[in-house]
């Protein structure tokens, strides 16, 4: 019997060519289904949720630029979904314009934001004073050199001219020749899958007031269970200035006690927390854990207060 | 069916006249029962482990000098004790000697020392090169002036003189005149008690090791939770000069889920946690507690994890 | 004796009409003189350090859209430069057409992907089924309409009409009527302006390396002297995933003495600090500090401790 | 010319024999002065205050059975002290009898009351049925002997041979043969003495208030300057139970930048400081301070501060 066709359905931010495409090439299960080209991060959570799609492979930080705030807005504000899995794509760029157009005639450049920062240095260095038209996409970049005329040049990844006829100006113009971008697979919420033994935990928090050592307090919930943070950052809220929501990757999953007691801690500090998910590192780190912080200091804990309630002697 | 003789007797620092008696005196359920007068700390908790008493009435701590070492460290050491109950006595004193005696005979003083160190400032004004022999009690410190020619004067309790032939030299020498001692009535492990919402908790704990900043990790483990501390005491452990093991009261009840889960973070964070009971405060006071560290967010926090967990939609 | 050309010359994210030309309109010394218009931060910044210009204005924050990453990595990785002063500007966003336009008429819309994002609810409401051109800047977007028949209207700021003849098709539609962009003027490193009661203080700090805990420890500078954040957001250095600088503002002016001295424990605990700046506050706000963090406590802990080591006898 | 007789007099809690002579006849300073038994700590510290000696010996810690509390409550209330040397005295016991008594003879035991605590378990297992005198000193005890019949034997130093004609029935009664107890000579306050590279800072401070948490503040004083603590105890106020002040000992001398600092985050947080004086250690072990606490790492951040606020192009 054939999946459903939202099972059988994958989006992405496209079009083909782009490195989110790279990352979902990554996936096993989505190997033989069908690749859904979308727009933006919003459409392809929208594909989730609305049942279009089984999940979408979504930028969410990349190594130069930081996290990709159109995805962590879009996950802070969109419930019913789960992060379920973590890739990395090397990230490379090259500088392409229509045939004939040499460096010196390059005035303006379209390019997706995050590409753009990610070029900075070499652009400072070789065309210091260009205008910038922010892209949907690296790919969408190279494809305006032929909708219209207001860019003269693009940056895109190196494979685009096997989709257009495009002149490269210059290669690896990238500042950082390590630059790796992290993607995630995103479904509708699910129960948490198993432990790996090296998961991340993702979430998102408010702080309840804008009192001094509140952030302190916050990460205090982490620290006194021993539970590391690969990842911090704050975004506004967008209602007022100097509110912000934070952007957490924990160490761990959900069903590791330590984690899952710091997010006890959380949920009663925060006003407002959101889960995104437990699911394996793409690195396949195994974090070091304390003994005091391992499973077993948990349950012997709870063994040990359930003892004394019940006043058992050896307590 | 009468009760074991067991269950008829409470043991206490005697004889007859000490502020141990008069704490006991507070106790409804001792009422009628056979008053057991020992001769020190030990023997009481000796008297309540080996069977001898329901219970015994010791003193804990005293306003003006701190907590009594000898209880604190008989607590640490001695297991299968529980205290249930707190009881406060108002504390003054009288100097007494021998018949005959006046205040400039005095040379020698025969006093508890808990009660000599709170009549420092009167006799270091009145009789400032005396020397002080120890006594097990006030009220032994009155009666050695019978049984031994050591000592010209004693420190005894203001009821003294209805026991003993006595004269008083001086009046009212403590040196707070509000000074109250703090009794706890221990028996052996039982149940705890029901919470009456105006509860204290009574531990004992060693840290970790001797790296700087371990006492702050371990307040921390109350401070996370909202638990507040009403005492901390620190008492060598013995073994060698530098390691401590801290005595520490809190304010709450072990079935209140913040005090509950503290206990959990310093079981897994300590080498040696003794929970020594959660009794009704004497002072009937009920602690403020935020709304985030009472019953309610602890239950709405498991009920929240237990939902993501299973992938629920509204987490 | 006129100025030199370079104290004659402000920089700007240009053209004229954009929300940095309104920041700078704010700034008196500017009047007069000549306005810069660049084409993004790094040549604005450029100008200063290379002494084209006194001073640029840029934008840092959005109330919507976050942190500017490209002006806090520039501020990161250009050295000599100082925060001078901030200003607020209030984002708000019309829909323009060539005179005769009706809204009926309007197909494809020009627009900056920012001001694009931040009217979508707008868009999606009134002009559901509309093309976006994107453009370099919120006045381009506008000019544009004269340039090429490919837009039918753009989004532009408020005052866009005073510079161009064109009809207002709509006004407000911008989804968050009380967005604010918040600017800062930047010139080459001098001595801190006074304090004026009202100031903000602005840093780049890395941490010392990734173990658990670390952004507590840094965090902890700050609040053991009473200094509260306005902001704080985490960048990737970029040199791998998951380290971190991060741009921090403070209450307060390098000048009060509670500023200065966590300013001398982040020092000594970072191996890298940035100091931005100390300059007054655009919302005129003046920070409530509890008398232990005043001046007065710094001097008088001060003296006291010369005291101690003087051997002084009140001490 | 001689010394005045203040130059020539220490002040020790007598008689000769006792632990406290020998503490004192470590100091090369008191050699061949004169050496005043006084009885108790309090007449100590009045000599050293009212000019009648230089300097106090007075014991302020025993591994076995904590802080002195005499001695803590003494300098927390007598201004114009400082502390000016650490001694440490290994804490034994013989028993001795009148010349030609037997183990199998004695019955009564003179011993001052925590020496006698002290050797409980050689006295249980070998003596299981004797009776004890309580005595004023541990040299007391022996000199009784001679002056009355009731007891047969006392619990004395090892040295007590040199000055009583006695019997050793028996060598290293102690429980516990590690035991030690920490002396202080205590001066007038005077300057504070060079830096050894080992030593010790001794102060007692009280909190603001009793507000959760407040203990922690306190502690991060100490922690956020990598300073750590070799004691902490808690000692009543005794105006009311509940209220302490602690007693706390740092690594590291006030001339330390980081104790300096330290310090000075003390004496703004606290109501109350006393500073009791930085001075070398016993043990003269070397603390291990991390390089970003070292006095370099202090000096190195003023100078930075200073850059900054003038302006310096490095900064």
């Amino acid at each position: 019997m054939p999946d459903s066709p939202r099972e059988q359905t994958y989006s992405y931010l496209g079009p083909a060519g782009t490195f989110t495409e790279a990352a979902l090439a990554q996936v096993p299960e989505a190997q033989g289904k069908t690749w859904r080209a979308v727009n933006n991060v919003g459409e392809a959570l929208g594909d989730v949720l609305e049942g279009r799609s089984v999940a979408a492979m979504i930028a969410i930080e990349n190594s130069v630029d930081g996290g990709v705030s159109a995805t962590q807005d879009a996950l802070a504000t969109m419930t019913g979904l789960r992060i379920v899995g973590e890739y990395l794509v090397s990230v490379n760029f090259v500088l392409v314009a229509r045939p004939g157009t040499t460096l010196a005639d390059v005035r303006v450049i379209n390019a997706h934001p995050v590409a753009y920062a990610q070029c900075s240095r070499w652009l400072g260095a070789n065309l210091a004073s260009h205008g910038h038209i922010p892209a949907t996409s690296n790919v969408a970049a190279a494809a305006s050199l032929f909708e219209n005329a207001q860019a003269d040049a693009a940056i895109a990844p190196p494979g685009i001219t096997a989709h257009y006829d495009l002149d490269v100006l210059a290669e690896g113009i990238g500042d950082n020749p390590n630059a790796v971008t992290r993607f995630v697979l995103v479904s509708r919420t699910a129960p948490v899958p198993e432990r790996t033994g090296s998961d991340k935990t993702s979430i998102i928090a408010e702080l309840p007031d804008n009192k001094a050592g509140r952030l302190l307090e916050m990460l205090e919930q982490f620290a006194t269970r021993g539970v590391n943070m690969s990842l911090i950052e704050s975004r506004p809220i967008g209602d007022e200035l100097g509110r912000y929501r934070f952007v957490i990757d924990l160490e761990g999953h959900i069903l590791d006690e330590r984690v899952a007691d710091a997010l006890l801690g959380l949920k009663r500090f925060s006003p407002n927390v959101i889960f995104l998910g437990s699911y394996p590192r793409a690195d396949r780190a195994r974090p070091t854990v304390t003994p005091r912080y391992e499973d077993a200091a948990f349950t012997d804990a709870r063994d040990w207060l359930r003892g004394l309630i019940a006043g058992e002697p050896a307590a």
